[in-house]
Order: structure tokens, then sequence, then C-alpha cells
């Protein structure tokens, strides 16, 4: 995109004056607490995700004996991560089918980048817990849940316990959305509350798709709008994953 | 595609011998019980999902005196419509995080084609109930809802309950996947079993997308393997939109 | 009954114009669904009940090491089975009393006719799912049951998995009840809703009861009313079991 | 049964030289708790169940606002009331199928002998809990439910909330068994374990049947032995309602 | 305190005109049910609690194969043991934070005063149920539990199914509590209702203290009155302590 | 304490050198997330708990038009917050019996310092999060959860919705108990589990007990030790006031 000209993604669309080409600021704290194997607060803007990796000696059952390991994850917002309190999951004694929803998602997401064999009949079991919400939630649960993986497996390959890193490329996500029709990345909530359409994309380091999940409540979309989202969200994602390197260190 | 020549559709990448662009044979039987004011059978191959549709004289508590309506969809396996017997959810006292995700999307996918204002304060329940299963039941399901929403949306003009269709378009679902590197159309249990990405693709009539999602567990995929799914998901879409036109009459 | 005078039996008490000792029409679909040991779609009238007998490897905790099998059933409605849409049980988060009640006497009824020991360490699960409802789904359920237990054990001894047939009997079961003072067989929705006392009565081939279950929420009943049903019942049980017998081939 | 004779009913068949004729001794204790509206220790042998009835000025939602009242009950054993300790309903998180089936067994059996008009809208709540078990609590629960629900209603006819008395007759309940073949009245919990077939009868003071409900998982039985429990039954019935009369003074 | 004078803890204070430092009267029933290896009813005035002993020849997992014993409790109340009628907690699905606090409390107070080791790899399990409530369930089911752990122990010991006694003192409980600012022993349900501050204490017999739990959710309270409740406890604890002995003989 | 002579609380008996009589370093950042009326990060030492306090135009139903508010509290520990990771209680279906009692607690111990007719008909519902666990979560969490209250209640003030200041006073809750038979303050997580008793203080800024918890589950104390231990507690107490009082400036 040229400098010189007035850059087309700066424009009214977006509430906050970002460019419609623009993540949020984001943040990575490495170490942010400290019994886990892998921690991580990421923040995208307002949202504050802590992503905690736990190596577990155990595998489900329909692995034991198996000689793989596995990976899998679990999600959940503090009642007053949200604009307004929302009920505590534990105390109503469920989970909700969102919340069930994305759990599933990152366990997937993460899991495309593992070999499993790799790492062994162990679990890397990651957790995604949302301090402060606002939009992206998956998305950013999903990239720092691979940080936190990432930190987990080098210390298994630090103490010897791998023999190879079990994890073989980076995963990160972002959302797309059209806002007022016009294709926008990284929505906030006010963003994400308002446009008609919205995607997440999970996508690894190489480049290629792991998730794409697109829904239209509001409004439908049309194929050319579908690949300008993907556009959007595949130069958004190069970004996530540079911040991982530089994270990692 | 051209006749005179050998359809590459027809290959032996597929067990049962279907060009990877050919649906399952398709089956609809509307009628099938009484008592519901739409009821459906579908069967896309040896998948059999009954499709009720009740019309509810209440709304949700969040749109109560809103003046618009509600759909909604419940989604559940018959214990033993799989090769081997499944625990029965009610038994187990709660909804596994699939069956909720699934009956999420089949509700987004409904509502994306209806005018809530003009179905009045009342719900369309739409319980979806897999008989038999081999692969593609979230599919069938959606297009078995679209027809049992749509047979009791003509009986609420015809009692003069509402005064315009609510109805607005078509909503149909197929499967597209990469069976050992090719774009297949309507994966059967086998072929989802073994496929490395696979997709689940709604849309309307006019030919929009509603959702659109991408899992890939075993196997990441690029763009154009994206774009090739997407083509050919567009091409059984345009087919059982054709088949439900047929069936209402 | 005197073909020549004017069968009492038929008269105004029953809205269909049924005779009170007729049995509604009974058809028998075998191998409904594909995957089950043993698969019946029942239809006793406009009650339409599909059991489905699985065999699995294994027994409760009670029974290991024993060398004995064990047969149990599940029952359930789908949402739309009935006249206005019942809540779904899973979503619900528990099998009501009457759900539990029903496949108690269904699991109790199918091990009156069981050999456990020569059926060995394995059990026979029931799973009878009422597509459509209209009274007297649990006796429909227990007949059906029966049939579908019939070809599963059938294919255990093809099979040559055990020595001697496991099933020692006929088991069908039928309701009576008293309509406006009358004694009347194989009660509908409506019969059932109105009927100061109602029976169930699950009996073997050989005409021995299995099950007596009489309720008299409305009217209480006296010995020769009581005697008066457990006739009419007995009658119809035996044609069940020879509809049993000509399903089986 | 002449005197002069020696008795057949006393044999051997019963391990506590009780006559087959013969209920167990029967002790009734009215007042046993203080803040019941009727409070009743029901002893029948070493079965002891205190069953407590409150009048609660509400009634379930399906009947406001129809002035009539409704009767209900619910069932449950103390942990060690049993040989071996049970494990807690309250603990596990749910209700087993015994305790519903039981629980809506008494509920019925009383509604057949209230006028739930002139009870008015409110609602008697029966509690029945099994301090000690040797058999028959379901019986010992509905003759001693019966007592506490008596002593509920004449408080409301003495402080003039009720016109007239809503309990229009005595019910009661005995269980009679098939014991090595012969039957056999009140059956104690070693007779209960090894019995053929047992049977719950619950009938009015006049003498009609409120539930009939015979079993038969290890020893199906014919019209002929019926018939004699049923004699049997009625025979215990009679006293049952004469000891409720005498404790209620 | 002089005899001579008048006994300041006589007056007005208390609605049933008992002194501030009087127990209610204590009474104590061993026996109460035939299953239990201990079964005591324990009332303290119109507190009656049924407190069973259970010894399971199994230890929890956590204990599994370490030699040692486990002791816990489980706690409940009739549902209308109270002034007006509970919510039965097996039928809502869950015990209360209030049931899971108390049952927690008596577990560790009884474990206090019991060598595990001595006790071998079984559990006692303490079934505290409370049959009448009027204030002080908890430390009544504590003080009852007591007696029915040392009877279940004595048959321990005359079976020869331990080597020594693992119960090593004994263990009581009483409330206080400051009612109109006075210090008050042992609370009724009145007198709990009203009090400012109350506070359960748990003490061995040789007077040192087990659980301290004092809460002052109406009126905070000084150090000063903590002590003259600690002196009041102590007093009550060492009369129960006596009762007990005289009741095991 | 004398400054020139050796400090008899510094000893070996704390893993960390910590004096006997001193509080872990205490760190509270106020506005921690932007959503909540009052939020708080609290660290005391390695025990990190944030605190949300949210104000709801709404009261439990018990109050409902009674002009008054409630105060109430729920807790919970993030699954890798500890040593090894715990099971998410929105996962298993339930809160522990320790979380309600810690969340009961924390619930009590503010309720004392209010005024709930002065916070008017609405709820301030207290969300104590442990982001990161090392021994005293609910002493943190009631002292942190203040801090929160007090932000909120401060927001009330100034936006004129209620007249005066519903806090009342201070509370905080400080940990301490028997280390090698010495008491110590604070305890941290190795000290709390090798310790043979410990204690829950919560104190108001007066000085005035609002809870005293004290148990020994391994050792039994007498009433000497129980009074150093609530002599260190107060010291410890009127600390953590004056952090509270710092940090709301």
């Amino acid at each position: 995109m040229s400098e010189s000209t007035p850059n087309p993604a700066y424009n009214t669309v977006r509430p906050t004056g970002r460019a419609t080409t623009e993540l949020r600021p984001l943040s990575i704290e490495t170490g942010y607490t400290r019994h886990a194997e892998g921690s991580v607060l990421i923040k995208a803007g307002d949202t504050h995700v802590l992503c905690n990796a736990s190596v577990l000696e155990k595998v489900p059952s329909f692995l034991k004996g198996k000689g793989q390991g596995w990976v899998t994850a679990e999600y959940g917002m503090l009642p007053r991560s949200t604009h307004t309190r929302s009920d505590r999951e534990a105390a109503r004694g469920k989970q909700s089918g969102r919340t069930q929803e994305i759990q599933r998602l990152i366990g997937r997401s993460l899991r495309a980048v593992f070999d499993l064999n790799a790492l062994g009949e162990r679990t890397l079991h990651l957790d995604c817990d949302v301090l402060q919400a606002d939009g992206g939630t998956r998305c950013a649960s999903i990239t720092g849940a691979w940080l936190a993986a990432a930190i987990a497996t080098r210390g298994l390959l630090q103490q010897g316990l791998v023999a190879s890193n079990p994890l073989i490329d980076h995963v990160a996500a972002v959302s797309v959305g059209l806002v007022n029709g016009r294709p926008v990345l990284d929505l906030d909530y006010i963003e994400d509350s308002g446009c008609g359409a919205d995607m997440n994309i999970v996508m690894t380091g190489a480049g290629h798709f792991v998730e794409v999940q697109g829904t239209a409540e509001g409004q439908t979309f049309d194929r050319e709008a579908l690949d300008a989202l993907l556009d959007l969200a595949r130069d958004g994602i190069v970004e996530l994953v540079a911040a991982q390197k530089l994270a990692l260190g």
C-alpha cells in the first residue's frame, strides 16, 4: 500500500479511528504466573487473556498405551470481564454452548501444529481465561495459547523429556468482518456487535488455513466479500506470528 | 462439464464410486409425523434426519414485548444411529459440546433467511433428530429444517396468522473436503473420518454465504484448495435448493 | 364371540369407532436402521416407536466376571412426538420420573424372558425412541423391543457367539382401561386422557404375567372390573404375540 | 379359615415364623415431629418411616387460579437405613429412578382419595423418609402418609380453612408375593429379595383398588396366583385401615 | 459462681427462661436404628439428630495402599425438620453451601480425635440427619456423631478388627452467642435468629480446641466478648463430654 | 518490640526467613480491569487475587420491595493458579464445598461493614478470582474485595445514587497458625500445608471481630495458643487496614 497517497484504510468506518487493515495494539507478557509450565498474558487492545499451559503426565483414556500425546484447551471468562456482569459458569453448573464451542476450537487449532507422537504420552492442557473482554477473545486465546504451548514444549526439550520439538509450526488467529459493508481487521466489541458478517481465521506460520469460520447472522455475504476478508486476515496473521516470534526470543 | 470427455470427477478416490462432484441420493418425505406444524424426513444417502418444526406462541424472555419472533433449533442423535452405540445425552445429563455447536449452527443458519418481524411474537422451534448417521448430519439437518420451517410458515400464512411470508429465501448446507488431496462433495462417514480437511458450507437460494466452517485437524490447506472446495459446495447447494423447491411443490 | 349376533364390543364408547376388544392396526418394519444388531419400527395406530437392540461386549460392574449377561433398556420421546412440543430431556439435563419408570419397566419385562447365563458376559441394550405418540408408547416399546431383541439374539446364534438361544419366550404388552365405565383394549391418547382407570399388562407367549400395573387416579375400581380388564388384555396379547411371530418369519 | 384345624398359613415358609396371612407388628406414633402439620412415625416390623405432611399455601403453576389444590409426595431413604450404606441422593446430585417411581406412586395413591376442590388452592406436601428399612417401605409410606394427611386436613377443618373434609376415604398399601411358590402377605427384606413375584397393592377403605403393581423379574405367574395374591392383600389392607382409624382416634 | 446470691445467669434474656449458662435438656438414645455399626438419636431440646456410623471396608482413592483409614461425614435435614418446609436437596439436585460447610466441619472435628493409622484401611462414614431442628444442629451432630463413632470403634475392637482404639479422645460441640449483648450458651432457633454474634466451638475431652467458628453478621464483637463466649462454651462442653461418657456406659 | 535486642520473631521457623510477625509483601493495584465498578488486583506475596465489584440494579427475591440492598460474593481459582492443575469447576459442573464455604465467608465479612439500607435496592456483587495461589487466598480476597467495594461505593456517592456511604468501616483478613508450635502470621502455602492449627481472622478497622475461624485438623490447641494467635492477627490486620487506606488515597 503506497504511503504517498491517502491511505484508504484510514476512514471513519471504525469508531476508534483505527485503519481497517490495522491490528489493535498487541502486548505479550510471558511468565505471568509462576506455577504453569507456560504462562502468557496476551493483550489485544482491551481484550486481555491469561493463557496457561500445563504439562500433565497422563493422556485421555482413548489414547492410553498408544505412545502419543494430546493437546486440549479450556476457556472461561471471568464474570466481570464483560461490560455487564455475566453469570459464573461454575455457579450455574455448566459451561455454555459458546464456551464449549470456543474451547473445542482452541484445542483443534493447537493440535493442527503439534506432532502428538513427538509429545509422548502426556497432555498439554491449555487454559485460556479472559480477564477483560473487548471482542476477539477466542482469537487472542489461540494466539496466546500457542505462546504458552511453545514455552512449555521448550521446557520439555530443555529437560530432555522429548527428543524433538513436538510443536511444528506457529498458529495464530484473528477476526475480520464487514462493518458498514467494508472489510475490517481485528474487530473490537463495538464493531463485532454491529457488523453484518464476521469471520475467525486461524492460520499457521506457513500461511495455511487451520480454521475458517464465517458467520452471517445479520447479513449474508458473497464470494468477493469472502475473498477480501480472507486477504485481510492473512496479513493480520503474518503480523501476529511475527509478534509471537519476538515474544519467544 | 463436458459429457463427451471422460469425467475427471469419476475416479477411484471415493469408496462408493461416486463422482467427486456428486451428491448422495437425496430423499425427502414431508408430513412424516402428524403433530408437528412441519415435519420432514430427509435422507442424504444413509444419513436420515427427522426435522420437525413447532410453532410456539411465545418468545424467549429477551424478546418479550418487542413484536418480533425467534427461530431456534435443537439437535440430537438417537443412541444407535451410529456404528457403535453412543450414550444417550438425556441419561448422561448433558448435551455434548458437539451437539450444542451443531444446534447453534442450525439456528443461526435458519435465522439468516427469516424476517423475524414478519413472524410476529412467536417462536419457530426446529428439532433435528438423527435416526441413522453416515456423515453430514448437520448439513442434512439444515437442509431438512428449512423444509420443515417452510411448511410451518406456509401454514401460518394459510391460517392468516402472518401477513407476509417470514421466510425470505432458501437455505441449504453441504459438506466438502479434501480426500487424498482431492476436493470431494458431500462426504459420507468413511470419507469424513479419513479426510484431511473438511468444510461445512451453508448458502442461501441467492447463492450467498451464511456459514463457512472449515477445519483442518489432520492437514492444513491453502487458499487454492479452499477456493476449489467453495466452488464444489456452491454447485452442490444449487442442487439441494432445487430439491427443496421440488419437495415443497 | 358369536359373529351372528350384534357384536357388543362395537359401540359408541370409542371415538374412532373401534370395537372395545379391538387392537389398533399394527405395523412392524424390521431392519429400519442399518447399524443396530436388531432394529424395528413398530406402529400401533398413530403410536410409532423405533426399537433398536445393541449387543455390547461388556456388562455392568455388578456382573463382571460372573459369566452372565444383562438386558437393559432406555426410552425417550422426540420433543415433537406429542401434540404439543415437550422439552428435550437432554437439554433439560435429566430424564423425567416418567421416563425412568418406563425404561425400568421395559428392562424388567425383557429380562423376564431371557436366560442371562445363555447370553454370556454381554449386554443387550434396547433403545426405544418414540417418533410419534398417540398413547400406549410403553406397551408398543415392549412389544417392539422384544422383536429387536429376537433379531439381535438370532444374529448371535448365527455367528456362533451363543450356544443356545438366550431368549426363552415371547413378551408383549398392551394397555386396557375403563372408558365411561366400560373395559376397553389398547387405549389411544384421547381414551387414555379421559379414562378413569388404566392398566398396562405385560405377558409372555405362554400367557403368564410379567407385569401388572393398574392405576386409578380418577376413579377407583373393584375386583370385577379388574378381572374384566385382565381378560381383555390377555386376548390382546395373544394377538400381539402372533404378530411378533409373523414379523420374525 | 377354620380355627379348629391346623392353620395352613403357619408353616416353615417364612424365616420369622410369621403366618403367610399375617402382617408384621404395626406401630403408629402421631405427632412425632413438632413443625409439620401432620407427623407420623409408622413402623411395620423393622421398617420405620417418618411421614410428615406440610400444608403449603401455593399450588403448582399448572393449577394456578383454578381454585383447586394439589397433593404430592417425596420419598427418601436415609443412607444407613439399609443393611449396607447407600449413597446419599443429595450428594450424588439426583434421585434414583426407584425413588422417583415410589414418590410418584405415593402421590397418585393419596390423590385418589382427595377432593382437590375441597382442599382449596393449597398443596399438601407429603414427605416420607425411611429411617430404617426392612422391605415394604413404599407401602408403609402410603399407609403412614395417609395418616399424616388426615391429621393435617383435620387441622385445616378445625381452623376453618376448608369447609368440608377434602379427604374422602382411607388409603393403605401392602405387599404380597410368591415365596417358594406360596402367596405370602407383607414381605420383609429377606422374603422380598428371595421371592419370585411380588405385588404392591393400594386400596381404599371402601375396598376398591387404587394401584395394582405386580412384577415378575424372577418368575412369571398365572391368573390363579394373581387371584390368590389379591385376596391376601385385600385382607391385609382391611387390617391396616382399622389401625389407621384407631390411630386417628 | 456463688449460690447464696441471685444467679445472674437467670434472667429475662432467654425466651424459655433458661439460665444463660444452661444447656438445653440432653437426651441420648443409642441403638436407635439396627443396621448401622453405631446409631445414636441425640436430642438437644427440640433439636433431634440421628447419627449413624457405618464401617466401610474401603478408603478414598488418595489413601489407597497407605495402610491408614479415613473418617468422613455427611449431613442432611429432613425437608420438614424446620418451621417451614425446605426443599429436599436430593430433588433440587445439589447440596447447599451450608450443608457442605457443616458436613466438612463434622468430618474435620471427628478426624481431630482419631488415630487414622490405628483404624486401618477402612472408612468410618458418619451420617447426621436432622429429624427436627431448633437451632444448633451442627453442634448436636458433632456430639452425637462422636458417640456413634465410639460405638462403632468399640465394635471393631470387640471383633478384633483393630488392635487398639483408634478413637483417642472425646469431641463435643456447643454454640454460644451474644443475645441482647449478653453471652448465652446453647442457642435455640429463636435465640440464634435474633443474636448479633454466634460461635460454634468444638473441643476435645482434654479441653483443647478443635474448631472455633465465630460469626458476626449483625454485630461485630470485641476481645472481651470473645473471651466470655469461649469460657461459656468450655463449661458447656465439659457437661456434654460427661453426658457422652454416661451414654457409652 | 525493641529494635536493639535480637528480634525473637526472626528465626528459622519460616522457610522464607520472614519474621513470625511479618506480613508478606503486599501490593495493591486499583483499576486493574476497566468494566467493573471497582477492580483491584491484590498481591500478598505470591498469592494474587483479582477482586471485581459489580453494582447490579436488582436484589435477590427475598429482599424485593424492602428498600434495602445486598452484598454477596463469588470466589474461584483459575485451574492453573495452583502448583498442580486443578479441575475447572465450570467443567466439572459444580463448585466444591471449599469454594462455597469461602464465598459465603467473603459475603458475610463484607456485609458486616455495610449499611444495607443506605445501599438502596441494589446488589454489590464481589467476584474474587485467584490468578495465582500461594496460601491465604480467602484472606487476600476479603482484604481486596473491601477495596473493590470501597471504589464502587465511592462511585455511587459521586454519581449521587446513594445519599450516604453504605460502607461504614474497613474489613480485612489474615491467617495465623502454629508452625512447629510457634504462632506465625500470614501463612504461605508451604507453611499452611505443614501447620498443625490455623486460623483465619476477619476484623474491622475498629478492631472488632467479624469472623474467627480456627481449625485443628492435625493438632488441637489450648486457650493460650489461641490468645497468641489472636494477638498476632490483630497486629497484622492493623497493617492491612493501613494499606487499604493508602491504596484508596
